[in-house]
This record gives C-alpha cells, structure tokens and sequence, in this order.
C-alpha cells in the first residue's frame, strides 16, 4: 500500500499489531516503549503489563502502522529500548480471522426431546408437507425468507485481482457478516470453484431454493454482465451484483449531495466517468436513469465512442448510450469544462492540474482503492468536493451504505426481482439522509454507523417493490 | 399418523397446539376445559389466564395431540364446554418455524471503523492475499474450518418421499440447528432446484470451497449412491450421506450393546437385514466390515440372491457380498434361525408370531418411520431386544447420536475423506458410551442429550483420521 504523496501516511487498525515484550522492571519501562513506537511512527492504541516478576515485567503493546513493513520497523525501535525482549508479534487482523467471522446459530430452543420432535422429526414433517403443498410459504416457514447467498468465483477479488474462491472466501465473510450487523439478514459465502459463466449460472440456479436473495460479488467484468443478466432471467429471487448496483447507488447519492452542495443540477451537469468495467456500467445506467443529461465514459481506449472498433460488446453499448455523437479524445479533452469527475478506474490517471480545465464547482470522486486516480489533497485544493473510497479521507463511498438496506427492503417485499426504481429510490433515500443542516462539502454521505440508513433504503426498496409489482 | 396397532395412541409434542379461548367468568371454568382437554385424549402442557374481565376471561391451553385430526377433536371438546368460545387455535410446531430456525451470527466486533477495518477492507485484504500464497490456511482464517453443507435434491424428504428442495429446507434447517447444538459446527443447508446426478456433482463440487465437509441428506436411492461416489473422487473434503452411514453408526453401535445384552457375538450371529435400499447397503457394508460373519438381506424381490436377475445393479452388489450360497426364499424363510433382525423398509413386513421361529434371544431393530415394521408390542413379549426409530419406545435409533460427532472429528482432523475405519470407530465409541452398570434390555443406546456421546465419537473419528492419514 502506498498513501497520496505529500501527506503524512495514514496508520490503520487493519495492519494492528499486539507485541509481547519482556523487559527488566523499571518505571520508565513503559514510557519509554510507548516513546518508542511514537518515534517510529506508529499508533500506541494499549499497553497491558501483563505478569511481573522480580526479575521482568511482560508487557502487551498494541499500535497501528501504516503497512506491513511498517510493522517491523515499530517492533525493531521497541527491541533497541534498553532491557528489552521481543517474545511474539501478533498480527491483530490475523488473530480476528481465527475460526472465521460468522457462526450458524439455532433459532429455536432444542433442550428437550419435545423440542427436537418440533424442530427436527417428527414435527418438521408436517411443515414440510405444508410446503410441499404450497410452495408460496416456505419464504415465511423457513430460512429463506431472510437468507442471502454470497456468491463469488474469487476472479475479482477486491481490487486484488483473480486470487481463487478460497482466498475470497474471508472477504464474502465479511460480507456476511456486515449483512446481518446492518441489514439483519442470513447471508452465508457461496465461494464457486469454477469461473465459467455456464457454470457459475447452473450452480446458483441450482442452489437457488434456500434463498431468498442472491448478492454477487467480485465476479471479473465482463463475465459479471452476462452471470447477471441470466441469473435474472432464470430466478424468482432478487440478484444483485453489489460491485454494480451497490456502488451506483451510492455514487448517485453522493453525487445527488455533491450536486446539491454547489448548487447545480443533474440534467445540466456535463458528468465523465473513468473506468467503463462493471462498476461504470451500472453507475452510468443508474445516473442516465435518475435523469443526467451528459456523460462520458472514459477508459484506456480513450473517450469512449461508437464508432471505435476496439470496444468490447459491453463497451460498445456504454458508448452508445452515453455518446451518440461520436466525441473522441483523452481524459483531459473529456475534462475540459465538465463539472463531475468520478473515476472507477485505477490509481492516477488523473492529473491534479486538469481539474483547473473543468467548469468552476468542480465534483471529483476517486473511488480507486486503495490508490485514488488523483492526488487527493491537490484535488481538495482545486476542487469543490471531493470523495474517495478510503477511511482516511471525508466522504467515503462505501456499499455498506447500500446493500444491507437494499436486500432488507427485497426481502421485506418478498421481491422476485431488482428493477432500476428500486435502485433509484434506494439512492434517492441514501441521499436524503444527510439534512440540508448537515450537508456541506466534507459531508455528503452519512455515517455508515447511522442506524437510519439501512432503515430508510429498505424502505424506499420496499415501496418500490410494491408499486412495481 | 397411525400408531402400532393395540396400544393407547401417544401424544406429541410435535402436535402441539395452543388454544386462544374466551369464557365467562368462574370459579370452574379453568378446570372444565383441562378435564374437556383430558377426556378427549390430549395431554395438558400449559393452561394461562391471559386477560381477565369481568364479563369474560381469556385462556391460552396448550396442549398435546396425537395428530391433526385429534387435534380438532380436541379444539371441539373445549369448545363444547359451557360459556366458551374458540377465538384462535395455534400450531406451536408452525409457530416455531415462522422466520426459520436458524441465523448467522458475526463472530467478531463490527461497531467501530476500526473493526470495519479489519474484519472487512481494507484489512481482510492481507488476509485474502496470504490465503492465495497458503491455501492450506483456508480452513484456519475462515469459517471453512467449522463450516459443513447440508445437501439435498428433496428427493426422499424423511419418510415422506419426493417433496422438492423448497419443502425439504425445514428438515436441513432442523438438521443444521442439531449440527451446532450437539456438535458446535457450522451447518447451512443447500436445496437443490435439480434431481439429476450430474447436475447435483457439479454443483456441489462448484460450491465445495467454502466449506470443511458435505453432509448429504434425504437423496434417494440408488441415485445417492453414485452421488456419494462421485464426490468422493472429485473433493478433498469429507462427503457423508447421512441417511446412509450416520444410520449404519448407530445401528452398528446399538446391535454392539444388544447382542452384549444376550451374550453373542456379532460374528456368530445370523442377521438379517429388510431392506436394500441407501440405509440397509450402509449398514450391511459397516457389519461386514465390523466382522458379522452372516448376513441376509431381504427386499421386495425376496431374499437378495446373486443368480435374481431382476436386481438393480446396487442391490445385485449387495446380494454378492451377502449371499454367496444363493439362498432363496421370503422374510419368514430368512428369519428361521436367525439371531437378529434390522428393519430399514416399510410399515408392517413382519409378523411378529415369525420372531418364535428365531433362534432365543432375539433382536429386532423395527427402524421404519413413524410405522415399524412390526407391532412393537408384540414384538417386545417375544424378543429379548427391540429398538425403534421412535422416541416413544425405548432404544430409540437416532442418528442424532452419530453425525454431529462425526463431523466434529472430521473438522477437527481436517480429514480429507470419510473412511470405513472412521465410521467403525465411531460406532465403537458410540456403544462405549452405555457402560456395563447402565446396559440393559431397554437401553442399548445413550440419550442423545448425553454431551458425553459427541465428544466420543469425535475423539474416536479424530483418532481414526490420525492413524488412516
């Protein structure tokens, strides 16, 4: 990991050590450690002295560093303090992972053998006869009712790369894990072994029946399309590619109250998009929609442009939609008097001194992570808002603002389906959870600790489902 | 349901229902409805004045029946007595089912950026790209470790038959919650949209990464054969049928302690096993392997014989192993003699006036579910042990009493593969939980509320694994 240049790097609890350390007993001991890890840059977050003896005092450091080298530096200044030993160095990300991050837990009570002849035989066989009679309540008699697949092939994993089903498989965790802490949704990681398109739509078609949602997720672009498109056609549940629609709709919220900060309006903002891979596509399908009256899309090819052979079918359709009149050029000739940026690309494609070309309000998102397209503290000088898809800066755009209310409100409404007005009003109701009073340049997206968010997404979902319906 | 013939029919719980009553106030009228409930055959759990006033009170009676239909028999029982009116009746066994019975659960902080941060990106990140370089540590920094799928086409739903993956799912559901109850694993169901054999190894296959082991269930015969094999080729990852081996550990384990009861050994004793189908090949298979030295399977066709041309290929496997003399003849010709006999069929094949023409000190495992194959009654006055699949028979076969340990063993040992050996060490330990003070003609088997039971058959499957790696 590399930070923006110019700035000083930011620590993080995600490269959290905890250091055993065995030191002769004096009281500057501890001082002197805690000093220690301050010179080398890191983040003292405790200090237990864990057991003393006469002869030495055990004490636990725990600190952030900036990354993994980082880490080593702040144990080595620990080890020259005078009198001291390193015993272990654990890896507090590591450590959390251990036996993994979800558990299944019984709903019902099962203490007595009256309890298992309810839950389990005999009973269950009349619940299973109801169903079998009408199909129409197993979403209501079961777990499906609030059950989402996680469904990933490990082609895309983060911004990582193709690391394979397994090593996903604590990112859909995670997943599943911030489902049920925000949405209060049964989400268990379907991590396939296969990443052909056929396969991964006969596997999810087949395990379709226990849920009643289907979240895809870090599936490469443009498989992802195509897996989408046909797991729609074939299912009666929800499928949600979150690295799309997720993102578009937080985009769209975000760019609602960018918009709204510097006073201009969608249909008139002149609007390029970096990146025309899976997140581009659904974030330009998504503001077309919600009524933006000019987008380009830029990617390596250029603007990109109907008539350019090069393209991709997927491509090619994005420039269709978005630029019938044949516009070609770099990213800066797109830039030059237009009033949003939002890169889903990769790190610097944008230069800092461009955003001077763009038209006075200038809206810049850099959502690559975790290196944004462009300097951001040279665009928060040149810019009037600025978002980014990192902690460390205001205005994240984060999908944890997004899914677990969308999926609550598909599942509420016992949606069949997602369909474009819900997606809208999902990010009309994201965006209208900052008040006019809160709103201003470095807040426009609420806290994704905000109980009301979820609640107000599910919601507009909700409605949506019932109006489409 | 009907009950063996001759016998008062036993209330369950599993027919539990909750009765909303309003009556006119008095002194009686609690005691009128418990005696109404008493003499139409229903067994009182609970009576509550919920709400009381002066024209009229409000009575919850919950209570016991021994089916639906006696269960209206009962509701008409209450509502004939004086001044009362029926306002709502509730099934308790759908009661507890409404929203399902099991959830997912984090496992880990989520209520600070900080822990976002690790459990989630940026953090998980580091995790992702260490599993990538050591796949071999999947199963330690993820839920894989602890995680098992519960697998079926809803092909042969308990003893209910083909009801489909949507009415199958309160059964693995049940199965799940037991998973974690008894064994402390990690267990979600998977109900496949498909009965094809191909299409069901394909898709488990595509879905094996993410969990330790695969627990099939309730596919039917001989398709769960081929199933089962095929797995077990592709995965590196334990494949058990349940309905097959989880059954052949318990009886295996139960047919220990009776013939302990009277004094035989297992590879004196002549058995017969009724039945050919997934339950009885497993338990012929773990017999032979325990080192019964006669067995006979009879089924529909009669006694299985190598030169009967009418047997399926699984069935004429069967008749090889078993029958080598080619004996021939029916279930009465097969019992002459005989020391034991094992019930996996259906309702009724036995008359017990054929258990005098055993060999004394018979055994008769009546295992078909809810009917046994025989009148338990009259079975318990002419043999020396009887074991049912019922709870409300002594020596109930419940395999209940296997697979959590198993799976436990197998997760613990991070086992590769389900071997005979382990499947015969577990049956082991499972007899070695009745000791000899507790052994007798009515317990052959532990209850399954023993917490001792897991953890032996667990150690022996881990021991097992240990020596067969």
């Amino acid at each position: 990991m590399t930070a923006a240049p110019n700035r000083p790097l930011p620590t993080s609890a995600s490269y959290g050590i905890t250091v055993r350390l065995y030191a002769v007993p004096s009281p500057s001991a501890v001082g002197e450690l805690a000093t220690a890890v301050g010179r080398a840059g890191g983040l003292v977050t405790a200090i237990d002295v864990s057991d003393s003896r006469p002869d030495r005092i055990t004490v636990d450091v725990s600190c952030s560093a900036v990354n993994g080298e980082h880490a080593a530096e702040i144990v080595e200044a620990m080890r020259a303090v005078a009198g001291v030993t390193v015993h272990r160095v654990s890896d507090r990300t590591f450590l959390l992972h251990l036996g993994g991050k979800i558990s299944v837990e019984p709903r019902v009570p099962l203490k007595t053998r009256d309890d298992l002849s309810m839950a389990y035989t005999p009973g269950v066989g009349r619940v299973s006869l109801a169903l079998a009679e009408h199909p129409e309540d197993v979403a209501k008699l079961t777990v499906k009712g609030n059950a989402v697949a996680v469904v990933t092939d490990g082609s895309a994993v983060l911004g990582l790369g193709n690391l394979g089903p397994g090593a996903a498989l604590p990112v859909m965790e995670g997943k599943a894990a911030l489902f049920k802490r925000f949405g209060d949704i049964d989400a268990w990681p379907i991590c396939l072994d296969t990443q052909d398109v056929d396969e991964i739509v006969a596997t999810v078609r087949a395990i379709s029946p226990g849920f009643g949602g289907i979240n895809l997720e870090d599936i490469s672009a443009p498989r992802c399309f195509e897996v989408e498109r046909r797991l729609r056609e074939l299912l009666d549940i929800p499928v949600f590619h979150d690295d799309q629609h997720g993102t578009a709709i937080v985009v769209s919220a975000a760019l609602t109250n960018a918009l709204r900060c510097v006073s201009k309006s969608l249909d008139g903002a002149r609007i390029v998009v970096a990146g025309g891979g899976a997140a581009g596509t659904a974030i330009v399908t998504l503001l077309l929609a919600a009524g933006a009256g000019h987008v380009l899309v830029w990617d390596r090819e250029g603007i990109l442009s109907p008539t350019d052979t090069r393209l991709n079918p997927a491509k090619q359709e994005l420039a269709v939609l978005t630029n019938p009149a044949g516009v070609t050029g770099n990213l800066h000739d797109a830039l030059r008097g237009a009033d949003v940026f939002i890169g889903v690309s990769g790190p610097g494609v944008l230069d800092a001194a461009w955003i001077a070309d763009m038209a006075p309000g200038a809206v810049i998102f850099a959502l690559a992570n975790p290196d944004p397209e462009v300097d951001v503290d040279a665009a928060q000088r040149a810019a009037s808002v600025v978002a980014t898809g990192r902690s460390d800066y205001p205005n994240q755009i984060n999908n944890v603002l997004a899914f677990p209310g969308v999926f609550r409100g598909l599942l509420d409404a016992r949606a069949r389906e997602v369909t474009i007005d819900m997606l809208l009003s999902a990010a009309q109701a994201l965006a209208g959870c900052v008040s006019d009073e809160q709103l201003n340049a470095t807040y426009i997206v609420p806290s994704v600790f905000d109980p009301a968010v979820p609640k107000a997404v599910a919601a507009a979902v909700r409605e949506a489902a019932g109006t489409s319906r």
